[in-house]
């Protein structure tokens, strides 16, 4: 401490902060994580749930990948469910309400468990950059940290404003400091560009208050699942309930008699809303024609009366608060325990971005998080532990560890961000993938972990768990290709769902292919039952041989598809390029390229205005 | 919430706030507690413990009188001492490291169980005072909430300012923003005086870095104690370990040399620091010849390896905290997690209050904790306590419950405060009681929890288990009042204690009472173990009946002379007694009488200056 000087400077301790310091500790780096309230260390500052639809899939390649997500989720779960189970596997979405408190727990706990880990409380209020490359950070306090490379993960502190109905007050959160000093520096010593968002959060309110025998109840799966593919943690033997609401017209007439209290509206606010995360008012607004909104009643841990009301996100003053949600069936005696709010930030357009998470223009100066204009834990977690990872390998002169977006959804959002930018806070969607049969949820660890472990992140006894799982698949399949059912045995069952008898034997695969069977109907056969028995073959792994049959058909398109675009994406850029001197190119096409410097042929692909002629033209360049 | 009329509105989370809430609300009266920031809620700012020399008793006597912090001292404990064991049981004195996470964690969970209790996130910034009457409070984001009374609480948080070095940030605590808008209205609207105080706290550092094997470690009690008289926890299977260090000739030369850079001398620092908790640099410079000063090392919770260095508060930079920190043997590698740091901050002088702690100059105004100009965590507490029972029984029109100080050292703090003010921040020692044999922590629940009952706060089950205790005292003192040994018996264990043998029976009492015999010597003579386990005296019972008969000359005398002082006591002044027009009291006499405002001849004699023919002037006039 002090005359150290580290590797690796870390700069917040949010989701971001975290799975960035702990992979370039884990990875070898002496890393500093500093921060401006360690009680605050993974806190969820909005809702107290981790995963959900893209996102679930995000926290598993974490995972996957040897973050810390994944495990502490499952550590703090007090429900889990698996969302859009009814939908194909492409859209199996883990999702799990945490405790709060012991999120926050646990993860302060993993991070100290770290040799090479250093933890310090202090707010950073600038950089200490010489000749375009970082050297360190200086704090409010006039302390000055030595480090080879630095990781801003800010979140929503960069000058930090609060609204509550008309009042403003500067903050980071509510009761927590702002930040000041660093987008002033970079914007104006170095030419950054940086922009305001806005994002917001809901009411939290006391769950005695509340009268849950007039909303429906949501319970936890029967048999839920974990995040992680590695850690074991014990069976939830319990879990707590969520609720469900609706808002009414009542509400909806009475918010709207309101507009004109609204910061959002008064033009008190001027950063960018997240578009899929609008407050209560601007989804009663913009979907005017709606008799009403769900609003999920979550309970924050397991021992805590505090409830969060998700969907119920406002930034009206205490009073429309507590009028609008004592008019939602079941609050009609609620007791607010914290007001919602609105807050406004800074943050840095992400395409000055490497797809390293590394500034284009401060040399192993990262960004990750918030401060890239995205939303969510998830999103900010990918990106912390995808800054970790390359911190380490760049200040080691190693080959950048970039996910395509064939391999990962933390592919596609990288991709996205740097790509493309984003003028309203990112969330991930499964939309915004292409290849989305590829990125699942329960094949992270196949797609991942492998490369985890090249990178030294991923250690030898958790290769192990995968290819004992992967060698189970492979007999299971080799099982279920080459082994016969007869008419006489499979026949009742197919009779029983409706699907053509069989006349000869057939390969268990034919059988298991057809849409209207699933692997429950052929599980409970006598002979497969003792196969599955004596091999080991858990739920999971009939889960993963039962989603190779059924979707071999789009997993091979998908398959082909990514390898075509492969090609492009092995079509580098050198990062010296110059566009300018090409004559053939459109001029919005020179000026785009300059700007966002694509390292790929195919990520030049993918910012909009080059067209298929730019394109070719690269082509030519490229040497093909 | 927010159409709600509170009968109380306590303001601030801290030691004092939540055992006020707590007290108000288990007393039947709707309260709410508003606070900056639910995380903080019970929250140790400086060293993880609770208890200690006269601070142990304390807790004992909250504990009897039906307040939470002994219980949740006891839930969290890491680590449990009688401290002074080997002085007279006056001296024995309870102190437990704790968890800091757990001790938050459980403040908050029972304070949830509360049904008269809300609570609201928020920061006040004025009251709402009408003709001299608090009717409410007001929030920085502008909502008025009602209340027929409040209970400031504040801490150190009014216009809070935090030194590090030469770098002074405003904060409440570090990273907390401090509160504005109280001071100045009740100072410049209504005439209160206020004043500025001063303290510190150590920095935290990553126990990892440390090497223990140069220092002493310092076990818990092998049979642990508790502080709650009457809530069971489970027997501590395990302890964690302090260890102690010392300062040395070469810390203290550095120190010396940096004293120019301290705030506390360069005069930036204007607030007045406890005397009894001084800083490092306090100490060296006020003690130059000292060798040494200790340094205790103290772990933070259970799973954590942040760890307190106390007696080490400071408030210099983080660089010399460093530079110092690592001359001190056993801290050679030492990481600091958190650097010391100086505060200063608003108080009210506590003259200004009454013996209820209400405001002489705004009706239904109480103050408790740090902003009373104390310092520690059990003196907010105890203040918080009584003020939350004397703010219920105001609303109510009942009698104020003002403990004297003869029955508690809440008694001796509270009327040290109001009677004489204080200068700088006022600590409890035991050497401030004056009748510290009868305030002992082994019988606070004889003392005060019949109080407690009688005013509503201790339930009919904590009387019933005090009830079995005193009758099995009476029991046993019977029994050693009326049982002999005979020589026989005995003489084997006076002469291995090298006392006079005896040549005919003697009373138990009486051999117990020499003073080289202790209770161990005479418990295992075989008809006393039948006696005890027959009658199940416990070992507390056996401690108090041990007690009783060997202090007795002591206890009968304290006892006499607090008779005495009753008398004085029960002679009250009436409120608006008219000094001026006495022309026999010496004039400082009518300015200090008139502005102190006495409630009693006891407490008029108290005050400095008032001399003993001012007070039989007033003997006098009291109609004796």
């Amino acid at each position: 401490m002090f005359l150290d000087i580290y590797d690796v400077i870390v700069v917040g301790g949010g989701h971001a902060g975290i799975e960035a310091a702990s992979a370039s500790s884990n990875m070898g780096s002496k890393t500093l994580l500093i921060t401006t309230n360690f009680q605050t260390i993974g806190q969820m500052s909005c809702n107290p749930a981790i995963g959900g639809i893209a996102k679930g899939q995000i926290i598993r390649e974490i995972d996957a990948l040897g973050g810390n997500s994944g495990r502490i989720s499952d550590y703090s779960t007090i429900q889990f469910r698996m969302l859009n189970k009814s939908k194909g596997p492409a859209m199996w979405s883990p999702r799990s309400q945490c405790d709060r408190k012991l999120f926050s727990y646990y993860w302060r706990f993993f991070l100290e468990k770290n040799y090479k880990l250093d933890l310090y409380q202090d707010t950073v209020s600038s950089l200490i950059i010489e000749q375009h490359k970082v050297k360190g950070v200086k704090t409010i306090f006039g302390l000055k940290i030595k480090g080879r490379s630095v990781i801003l993960t800010n979140g929503t502190f960069l000058n930090g404003k609060i609204h509550i109905g008309r009042k403003k007050i500067n903050g980071g959160r509510i009761s927590e400091q702002e930040t000041k000093g660093i987008t002033e520096q970079l914007t104006k010593n170095f030419g950054f560009k940086s922009g305001r968002m806005k994002t917001g959060t809901s009411p939290r309110v006391d769950g005695r208050s509340l009268n849950y025998e007039k909303m429906k109840s949501q319970n936890g799966d029967i048999d839920p699942k974990k995040f992680s593919f590695f850690y074991k943690t014990k069976k939830l033997k319990q879990q707590r309930k969520c609720y469900i609401t609706y808002t009414n017209q009542k509400v909806h007439d009475f918010i709207r008699s309101k507009f004109n209290q609204s910061p959002v509206y008064t033009g008190a606010i001027q950063g960018i809303s997240p578009r899929y995360c609008p407050s209560i008012e601007e989804k009663i607004s913009r979907f005017s024609d709606k008799k009403e909104h769900t609003i999920f009643v979550e309970p924050e841990g397991w021992n805590t009366v505090e409830v969060y009301v998700n969907g119920f996100s406002t930034s009206f003053s205490e009073k429309i608060q507590y009028q609008s949600l004592k008019q939602v069936s079941g609050f009609e005696k609620v007791k607010i325990l914290k007001p919602g709010y609105a807050i406004e930030y800074d943050y840095f357009p992400p395409e000055q971005l490497k797809a390293t998470l590394e500034s284009k223009i401060i040399e192993n100066l990262f960004f990750a998080g918030q401060i890239n204009g995205t939303t969510g834990y998830e999103e900010a977690a990918a990106q912390g532990l995808m800054a970790g990872i390359n911190v380490h390998l760049k200040i080691r002169k190693k080959e950048p560890f970039i996910l395509k977006r064939s391999q990962a959804y933390i592919g596609v959002l990288i991709d996205d961000l740097v790509t493309k930018g984003t003028k309203e806070p990112y969330r991930m969607f499964t939309s915004r993938a292409e290849y989305r049969m590829l990125l699942r949820q329960d094949n992270a660890d196949e797609r991942l972990t492998p490369m985890g472990y090249n990178i030294g992140l991923i250690s030898e006894n958790k290769m192990r768990i995968l290819d004992r799982k992967k060698s189970k698949i492979e007999k299971c399949m080799y099982l279920f290709q080459n082994k016969n059912f007869d008419p006489k045995t499979i026949n009742p069952v197919l009779s029983a769902k409706k699907s053509p008898i069989i006349d000869h034997n057939k390969k268990i695969e034919t059988i298991l292919s057809r849409s209207e069977i699933d692997i429950q109907d052929i599980t409970s056969i006598p002979f497969l039952i003792e196969e599955i028995k004596k091999n080991g073959f858990t739920h999971e792994i009939l889960e993963q041989v039962f989603i190779r049959i059924k979707y071999k058909g789009y997993i091979d398109r998908e398959k082909k598809n990514a390898k075509k675009l492969l090609k492009l994406e092995n079509l580098k850029i050198p990062n010296n390029f110059d566009y300018k001197s090409i004559k053939s190119l459109s001029s919005e096409a020179k000026e785009k390229l300059n700007y966002y410097r694509p390292i790929s042929l195919a990520q030049a692909s993918r910012i909009s205005g080059i067209s298929p002629s730019d394109l070719s033209v690269l082509l030519i360049y490229m040497g093909r």
